[in-house]
């Protein structure tokens, strides 16, 4: 007789099967960072996750940031670390370590990729001009080569999707006169999103979700909507680092991205969870064009 | 704390990266039929596996049989049944309940895997001339509309699967006057798998394998190399009902289909437990060419 | 001196050239059912004429009923038939009988066309969810599995005729717990006609056509503006059976349908007299879109 | 009742299907000139032939001579005619003249094959390069503008059929000098018909076809094969107008054109008589490898 | 070292570049007539200038003239020009003349094309309909076939560019009885760029473009606003070959024709200078759409 | 009257005609370093003429160095340079800083074709898996992680020249166990023109070209057939750096690339100079197979 064991296997299988089914070619983005990025085991299984959503007919981009990295080698190379409203001031050097940085670890990414059998082409937002971006400053003080996206030109992460490989962006961008620009990771993966009308955007975090009350471990928020972002904002709830976070799923969902998942990066297999489980990892953010899929489940 | 559970299920998922990897876009042909046809639980699991296999990237096409509905309409019509060399005789109004009834059965399939969210489009090997036959004769003897598959016009199924439906194909063929003929479920898989240039073959059926002594049930191979086939069948040591499907499966291997798998249908989700993990269900035969992929994993 | 049968033979040809002309790559649906499946002359000139129309550029379709065929075999079983309204009631076995000999004729269908050397496919309303039906009910009384078509999913039936297939329909549909209804076959013709956007549709029925004075043979009526229908329904002029059949024709052209035409299937190859020849045979219902094609020839 | 004479329509259609099956999407060449270019009503008959062969599913290329046209007009220019072996000599001003109206009449055609609904495109063997040539000489005398064609650049053919056009060809071609040479349109149309892998080659001629005696009028060959050609020239039974075309039909025959018609062009729509009927009208010259279509009829 | 002669190339060819990548793709209409066409020398300028176009990128179109050469060969043929207002009367002789000879330079420009590499083929509109015309009065007067343009079809134009070929065009179309009517080759090369949705349209002309002040050399209008043309014409500024050319660009440019060219044809690589250079030669028309791209480079 | 300074910018332009033609839609690998890559207007120089040979049709794919920037950082980042035989050893510490500034380089140069109108797209070997390298030894002593090309998987190079993208290379490759592998610039130049059967090659260097005796600046060889290669390096007349780069040239001949250019890339627009111009720019190596096409203009 067959060991349950098996029996077992063949199910967690057949449950998949719907989650499959409704995410069948559909785009997403994920914004891979903090600690899935620096732990060895959890980089693995992030790899794993996105390679097994590529196979199983889902086409996902992977958007990575890099900000341990600049600062260890910034620091190697004796370059002075300045800070304004608590932002990393980037001057010339510092954009030119931060951009050898991201894309050594753009690169990094791909070959690990690819020693799963999957193709992965690394380009950062220079490439096919894919990010345009502008100075961004902080209160009105210039901050030095950080930038905002102005427009995207899709073009390059299209082809590459239909040329069947798995595009690893970086994100950098270049302005008007072509100079590089460092931009945040969750802005570009969310403008990426949405100018590629994903289905899904997930953010791999260093946090259990969004909480009702920060000092409340159980008042964690398994699924928000759209409209209750702003009064979470208002009412202080939220801590300072999540407010831009959420204001990009605020984005991307008014941008007909179906659904943004603030997951928690340190739990192995987090991706695979939140999308073919109906235990959420952290908290999904929808608006009104969601049908409740996961609910009917 | 995220509930061990959970982190099994998304191991399970992981380990069956490989196995999608490898048989990506790749044909496997089902012979479906026996217990798994008759059972409604077992059934069920026959369709969602296949349809889990369509949905991870496989193309499969189901070929069915439909044998004891057959049997059972042509009792209820009176129709007495006629054997030689224990062959039915297949007379002009069996031939006419047979076609109704696979037919039936053929439709009847499609409906289950469409419940499941698959478009399938059930044909027979009339349509689109998809089996030549011709009369096959018993040691000589007529047996009326049996026919053996004379060649095969895989044109409707190649555009079946290009636009993305699954096929459920049913074994009746035509003669070059335009006749009716029954052919047997496993020859017409095989031909199919053949003329399709298909990765795998998988017979369901009520046994669980080869056996090297068919009276030790611990004698299960597990593996057999289509050169020790004709010994196998020279040796006396396996029994009549399977020596023409070994023999299918040494006509599919010698075709270039890379493997072939003898299954036990009776057990559930036998297809993904076979295809999905290194567990062997069953008896698989394959040649020189096939790659030792499931020994490597 | 070449004989003037041949020289007649080739006018008779140059005459069909501005209606080869006008409908190339149309589709045009043909209800097939009556005295025209029964006779079997009749049956090889109808699938003469379909198989020339699709020869000389025309995209065919054939819907068929099969009425006599499933009243036959039910009494074979020992299906006693119930009506309510005149209206057949059935019941799950009736179903079950009526699919396996729908099926039947359909494949016999195939073959005969395959035989003029044209690929046909048969499929039901069920393959690729062609048609999907909601319960019809006679005047408020259930007369069980007869369905109403509540939606079209055309794929199937484009993907067959853009690989050159001649798609063979059998009017059964699936509700939304894809169990099988019978749908009557003038409906399914007329709903697939508005699917695919046919340019004809042609009911082969055992009228001559529709009359002004059902009493008058002399009355006959060639063509029939959509408008009148309705007036011709109200003053009593035109029988039962009629009605459903003239409410077809007029969804069908309100749908875009460019010509209905109710054809005597008896006269052998009426279609081609029909559609290649200036001398009605039958009733032809138009709307205003038609441009008075037949008349200026 | 229908009258008799539209059922002898519909019959005369139906006889048609097996050809039209036969020849579809099959190239077929029409070499047109002679009487059946300067009657009126011949000309008329001869364009709805080849616009009926286009709408069944042919692909028709016509090229055409203008013989009697261009001496016309050379006369009236007082441009004096030459002969070298009866062979007219072309120096400068006589290929000006004949260019131009070679053009005028391919302009001709292609008005009036659109008067019929088709759309036509009239080119010379100069565009794309359709037609390379060199200077052909008369038993070594030089005869002027008068070519050979060297070698066919076919694309723009190719295009135009994929295209739908139907493609007029008038047959002037350059030498690598770019300058124009008169090509025998007997010859282009060989040449076009072997470089487009044609099916059939039709010639009309103002003869009924190849005679066995010349002398007697029932000697009419109806079928010619193509290993009897160099016989019946040796034998000195064919005129000398004959022979170059025959040696034209050998060459396209040797290099698969299946089929190649001598086709009597003083008789009203010869070409549909000769492909829709078994009724030969003139010669057929074949091969090897055509299977005796005709004559199963 | 290398000799300042060579580096002074590569700079013309580096200047090329912003207008090489502006251009690229794009349709551009040539009228092609006057001097340029009757001195050889210019012509093989405007040939190289064309086919230079084609190669780094454009989409070139042709439509050319041929007044004088028809003059000369009804002379020859002893056709009495007749005039009204101005205008040659074109009656059934004078047609056929101007149909010979327009076809004769047409071909003509397709052998000179070719002879540097570039494959190109010669229409008129007649070919696929491309130009239907109706008859054109002058002033109430009839002066035979002499058409203006009522429809383009310009598919066959499409189909050339898009298999590779230059077109050229000749200015001959069709009314609703299929009779050729002479189409002014200004108002052809205007239809076609309408039709076509040409980026450019270029007139070669034997005027030196357009003055503020005709009897003032020194007035030449470098570029005009599309809005400027009524008041030019309406102060009798402009002579009276200049206003149909006028009006034709006006009619262009409303129809998203970005820029007209009204150059002069006399001298060497008048359409290069003026598209790949900031020195205008002529008169350029333009409308507010067109952004000042000359101006910034 | 034209200045005739712009009649002699027309004359550049026409002369070009030619070349542009032969080299129409054909590949060109520029292997890009030296000089040419440290001097800011060398720089410029370069890119100018590669936008314009891929404006002009050419699909040109830059290979590019980074040996002295890689020393640069080295340096700054206290990396002790350590040599065999004159070959930087190159550890894992090294590794990572050259990959860090070979992408820096990389994205630099795509942003500098970029600011020029044409989309790059800035990818190393181990996107796509394009270079697949095993560990080179030097005189069979192990120097670390400098790789040789084991294999090329051209797949995405080919994408991005489809969808009309200017491939920039960075020389990193990866061996079977995905480790990065600094290759040699020149060798990844002359493997992808062989895997892309490039029609040219061009070696940017900082020499004139290939001397018969290096001692004499006069004996500069312009054209040099493979053949005379052995013979010029075991004569000992070809300097250390060269040899090298000869038996890529070598290679690439016999595995048909056309032509290999060995430039000087410190003097302006080499590539178009050599390219577009008969006045040779250094050495080109040539096969058999080349037609002598350069000779004949």
């Amino acid at each position: 007789m067959v060991n349950q064991k098996y029996l077992d296997k063949a199910e967690v299988l057949i449950e998949a099967l719907p989650y499959i089914q409704r995410f069948n070619r559909k785009i997403i983005v994920v914004k891979y960072g903090g600690s899935a990025m620096t732990d060895e085991k959890l980089t693995r299984s992030v790899i794993q996750d996105v390679v097994l959503l590529k196979l199983v007919g889902f086409k996902p981009i992977i958007v990575h940031g890099g900000g341990k990295e600049i600062s260890r080698w910034s620091e190697k190379l004796g370059i002075k670390p300045q800070f304004i409203d608590g932002i990393r001031v980037t001057d010339e050097s510092t954009m030119e370590v931060a951009e050898m940085i991201l894309n050594k670890v753009n690169k990094k990414l791909v070959a690990q990729i690819e020693s799963l059998g999957v193709k992965a082409v690394g380009i950062s937002g220079k490439d096919g001009q894919l990010l345009k971006t502008q100075r961004k400053y902080s209160n009105g003080k210039d901050i030095g080569y950080v930038g905002e996206v102005k427009s995207v030109c899709p073009k390059i992460l299209q082809n590459l999707l239909e040329d069947d490989f798995l595009p690893v962006v970086c994100p950098i961008g270049m302005d008007d006169e072509y100079h590089s620009y460092n931009v945040n990771a969750d802005d570009a993966a969310c403008a990426l999103a949405k100018a590629m009308s994903a289905e899904k955007l997930a953010f791999l975090t260093d946090m259990e979700g969004v909480y009702k009350d920060p000092k409340n471990p159980k008042s964690l928020i398994s699924e928000l909507h759209v409209r209750e972002i702003d009064n979470l904002i208002s009412n202080g709830n939220v801590g300072g680092g999540m407010i831009p976070k959420l204001l990009d799923c605020q984005d991307a969902i008014r941008h007909h991205v179906s659904r943004v998942h603030i997951l928690d990066g340190r739990i192995p297999h987090c991706l695979l969870l939140e999308i073919f489980t109906n235990k959420g990892i952290g908290t999904a953010i929808l608006g009104d064009e969601e049908k409740r899929f996961y609910e009917d489940k």
